[in-house]
């Protein structure tokens, strides 16, 4: 895991893959699956949809810190097993062999078998939509990894690994932001 | 194209494909790239992040009715030149050569290159972090495409396509609506 400029961060999310999400509510980690995720600004500010029917939102309000790790395909049964139980019954990362790499900022774990990690913390909660403002505050990268195709859900059991890249940086030029 | 059940219309948007979004202020139609979506529930509730720097948003906040567009690769460079000019200055149906079919229920048009259409009105406006919400209305599959692979925004100018599909249904069944 090499650190990752926070700045590239919305570049992990703003394809779309489902990603797990730590937290820590000052006695226990615990971690959800989470497919329901935007991206705010070029800086590094996401929005996550998620309420009280998840065991993790309770540490998530509360400390106002999490960390979303980005997984690869081949953790595909984990990313499904973490998100069809709840933290309230078990040790996710016992159950599912995760292990956990201090964070630099906040108290929840990154994930070292993920591709990626963004420490981050809540700055808003809009509870009307269920929508919870996220500010990535340090970002790392595997770059030792060999898989790198990350996955998005389709809602209906199915998921989408990514295919082929195509560029077009040159016609996007004008609006990149500076350094991507 | 055929219509799609409202209530499917979250799958189309959950593996986060990168849309175009078309808007009616009265007088003309237009037509925007929007990557930064996310759902917010099983009914059909999207939120997507624009602001008063897209030519679209004053039509899209006046009327508070838009159509989400899904393209497929065929039109990645449709999509990256609707997202790279504006339409303040062009008629970007006439420049894409982009066709119109009149919408059910609001007056921005669906495009009938595009996989798929969700017409959908704004219930509302988060201005703090340039969140819209809307709420899909009426949707249309085009059933007949042979493409249909859509596209991911990475940010950086490149763009991830879609690749082979994983059935995970069993495990998740718990946890899908009915129906889905």
């Amino acid at each position: 895991m090499q650190s990752l400029l926070i700045a590239k961060a919305f570049t992990l999310m703003e394809p779309g893959p489902v990603v797990l999400v730590t937290t820590n509510d000052g006695h226990k980690d615990n971690v959800m699956t989470i497919s329901w995720t935007m991206v705010l600004d070029f800086s590094a500010s996401f929005a996550i949809t998620t309420g009280p029917w998840n065991h993790s939102y309770a540490a998530l309000t509360k400390t106002k810190e999490c960390v979303i790790a980005i997984p690869t395909v081949d953790l595909i049964d984990t990313v499904v097993g973490v998100g069809t139980c709840s933290g309230k019954d078990i040790d996710k990362f016992e159950k599912f062999r995760l292990a956990r790499v201090k964070a630099k900022y906040v108290r929840a774990p990154l994930i070292e078998e993920c591709l990626a990690n963004i420490e981050c913390r809540v700055v808003d909660i809009i509870e009307r939509h269920s929508i919870i403002v996220l500010e990535g505050i340090a970002a790392t990268f595997d770059r030792s990894r060999k898989e790198i195709k990350t996955i998005h859900a389709v809602g209906d059991g199915t998921f989408v690994v990514d295919g082929r890249i195509i560029d077009r940086k040159e016609m996007m030029r004008s609006k990149l932001p500076s350094g991507i």
